[in-house]
């Protein structure tokens, strides 16, 4: 079964379309065709997967004709308008953007946290938000064994969260600064070489980004449970690729710190650093490339009766995007769920 | 009266010293002279303070006969081994290393926050950490309308925090890695340029570093109360001048953010930041060079009943070193306090 999929990548040209085609390969993730998708711009241009040359295709309403699964990351506006598209005729969709995240018709899905959440699917799954995919893979072996309640979470965002050009506006603003010239800001509101901006998505009317109320909505979806509270500060720092968050989480049950690195070790897609004796931690550029969460930096917080500080880190594009896009992709297929209700 | 002082600066080469004499020069402060004070191999080097070029003399067990005041930034050894001596000879030594800042007989004084303490001075004076100086100010004017029962925060720490070799480290890491070249770390224990460290100081038998454990001890020391619980995670990020905090603060009382925004509105040091509408708000690279605590992303913290976050930056060498240092000097003028009794 499920042996000859015919899988679309719609914004194939992309950072996180092109890191999609590059998991395909390195999992050989078992499809007969792939076809990469993009806006009229990148027709023609070339893509690589499997070892083979593929042209970009442009992407149409009659896309998605005998495509068995589309995966996209082309924008929430291009998801809005193509998934149900998609959808409609029989094509099951994981979505990379924000647009149906929230949507009660969609399941929100870290395949380590809530696999059975696709057994509902209606055609469109949606992929959450880097930041909260991480945090998802690290909070949910703690809230299954001791019940989290309040989650405080500080991030340390790469750039390549914002896309292609803004990896390139980093290097370019080093390179402008280090011979001496004045800064170019075009994706960002303001310098993000050697800076840190406290502002990731739009402000709302609440005074938080869109970004950090994403990490508080997504997070009791995916976890199914409304009573985890979660505050957010996201920040953008100059560091290109790899999320790291600051996490400090009261429990209802104890755990030490010793538990938790028990608990954690044994856990999906999650990988222990933590010896300070060795100045061993996680960092954004050791898990850059890299599947894993790591979790490090694991202390009890005294401040509280039952709490623990801790340091994630992931590649926001594998884990955070790509990886997890296609992860949701093998699970429909494990659980025979590649067609649309 | 202290018209006529003699003010020694012991680590007068260094990032921190440099500074000193700028501040000293751009507040006019009232000395009559300035002795250059740093170890024998800097001997003969020049500085420049209100315009004077000063040649920098050894330090030595004689250097403080006749001199009213020592700014000391020179390490902890050197602090150890001359704040007493000093102290012994009659002069006055406001230290900004790690050395006096427990010690019962040493105040640990932030201007705006805590100037009385200035009054039982022995002889040496504590300046805070540099992390924890800005949270004391932004901190300070909360605690006293609501008291604060707990805070969470997380760090994004400039290199210059390190010192000149820091700010040497990063830049050389960010031009070889723009080349094509492996880095070299050597003030580090793992590249600095574009990534981020969970790691400032030694690590502690508990988990955390001894710069989280400051922000703890100094808080309840600065505030002269035991009841204020902190909890921190402290991270050195790819920036060079200026630290900036993610402040989770639960208050006895409720506040609102726009009660908290009047209030440090109107409180000393502080410059609120904070028109999202307009993308404002503090920002390292702005911080960098300016005297005043800059505070926004105020906002109530709904996930506790009387909770608020807040986004804190501040020029570490400057409020977070120097300039922290020169104000207590200028606070133990104005109190008549500048003698050992």
């Amino acid at each position: 079964m499920n042996k000859n999929l015919v899988v679309a990548i719609c914004g194939a040209t992309g950072a996180v379309g092109q890191e999609m085609l590059q998991v395909l390969e390195q999992r050989n993730f078992p499809y007969s065709k792939v076809i990469p998708l993009a806006s009229s711009r990148s027709v023609g241009k070339k893509v690589t997967c499997k070892g083979e040359e593929l042209s970009v295709v442009e992407l149409t309403e009659n896309s998605f004709e005998g495509v068995d699964l589309a995966l996209f990351s082309a924008g929430g506006e291009t998801s809005k308008k193509y998934a149900p598209i998609a959808a409609k005729s029989g094509c099951v969709v994981v979505d990379n953007s924000a647009a149906w995240r929230m949507d009660d018709e969609c399941p929100l899905v870290v395949p380590e946290v809530n696999p059975e959440d696709l057994d509902w699917h209606k055609g469109i799954i949606a992929n959450p938000n880097c930041s909260t995919i991480q945090l998802m893979v690290a909070l949910k072996p703690i809230h299954d064994e001791a019940r989290i309640k309040r989650v405080v979470v500080s991030t340390y965002q790469a750039v390549s969260g914002s896309g292609q050009k803004a990896i390139e506006e980093l290097e370019n603003q080093v390179r402008r600064l280090l011979s001496g010239q004045p800064v170019v800001a075009d994706v960002y509101p303001h310098q993000i070489a050697f800076n840190c901006l406290p502002h990731i998505d739009v402000f709302m009317d609440n005074g938080y980004t869109k970004e950090e109320m994403k990490m508080v909505h997504e997070t009791v979806k995916i976890m199914g449970d409304p009573t985890i509270k979660v505050t957010a500060t996201c920040v953008r720092v100059p560091v290109f690729y790899g999320h790291s968050e600051a996490v400090n989480i009261e429990t209802e049950e104890k755990l030490s710190a010793d538990d938790v690195r028990s608990l954690l070790a044994k856990s999906p897609g999650i990988i222990i650093e933590d010896y300070p004796e060795k100045n061993a931690y996680p960092m954004p550029v050791n898990a850059a490339g890299d599947d894993a969460t790591y979790v490090g930096r694991i202390r009890e917080d005294e401040t509280i009766e039952n709490g623990i500080n801790m340091w994630v880190v992931s590649d926001n594009i594998r884990k955070g995007a790509a990886l997890n896009t296609v992860q949701i992709a093998e699970t429909l297929i494990e659980r025979d769920l590649v067609r649309v209700p």
